[in-house]
């Protein structure tokens, strides 16, 4: 049996994300797994997701950190509870601050390894760092602030 | 005559960009202009790019702010330079450094205005600060610094 994502555990009503919602047709599918005490997604670009030619747009390397981070931030604080994705209450967050270095130009027809590091689990809060390499070189490096999604986003999202 | 984007001037092999090149068929178009000393970019997301329903995904506003962002670099160096953009030699910058600080959920179905604020004009460095409202409403807040585009990614393009 295949082994599912941490997006994968993400509640029907909010699994539409572009990023990385299994129920959005049109969106980019990222997913997220545990190795150890890291998390990691694998990722290729699409041959349109250029900046210059040759190199990977920045916006999608900022998307896949983005998605990354946000669905380590879920299975942290399922591990921090003592307790499998499985288990209710389904836990989703969103992004309060995303932050990327662009340390080198990303190369486009590779897969990127976005690697999580857990920095901090708060109640509410949970701050993971992520370096995205291209074949073993590190492009990219960010941080992101993840929060449990508000009460105002599960509203609109049940209407 | 329709008023051209910042984004028209760069150059043809530099036009390819996902978020704002306009030879990219599948790309976003995010096209820039000077209104008075503030750069705006009007967007309007396409449905899939949801987040949770209802909602902007945290991706595409980083990429809004992104190439609204290193567009304006561009501009505001020619301004700096005395120039008009459709002089030599055409300007084309990178991302360096992207930060966004979503302050609120961005809804879904209307156009976004991003406007921009250049913040430093260096000889190779240039950063910009950047607010994303929906209908009048601030929902994010992003800094870009942008850096001249580095020769290994020109070559690379030139192939």
């Amino acid at each position: 049996m295949e082994e599912k994502a941490f997006q994968d555990y993400y509640p029907d009503e909010m699994s539409y994300c572009y990023g990385c919602g299994r129920s959005n047709d049109d969106g980019l599918h990222i997913k997220s797994y545990w190795e150890g005490e890291e998390s990691v997604a694998r990722f290729t670009p699409r041959h349109y997701h250029t900046a210059l030619p040759g190199f990977v747009y920045g916006g999608l390397v900022a998307s896949l950190i983005d998605c990354h981070g946000v669905g380590t931030a879920a299975a942290a604080t399922y591990r921090a509870e003592g307790r499998s994705m499985d288990t209710e209450p389904r836990l989703r967050f969103v992004t309060a601050s995303l932050k990327v270095d662009y340390v080198r130009p990303t190369p486009i027809g590779v897969q990127l390894e976005a690697r999580g590091k857990v920095k901090e689990v708060g109640k509410r809060k949970v701050v993971v760092s992520i370096e995205v390499t291209a074949k073993g070189t590190v492009c990219a490096r960010g941080e992101v602030i993840a929060v449990r999604v508000p009460e105002s986003m599960k509203q609109k999202g049940n209407r």
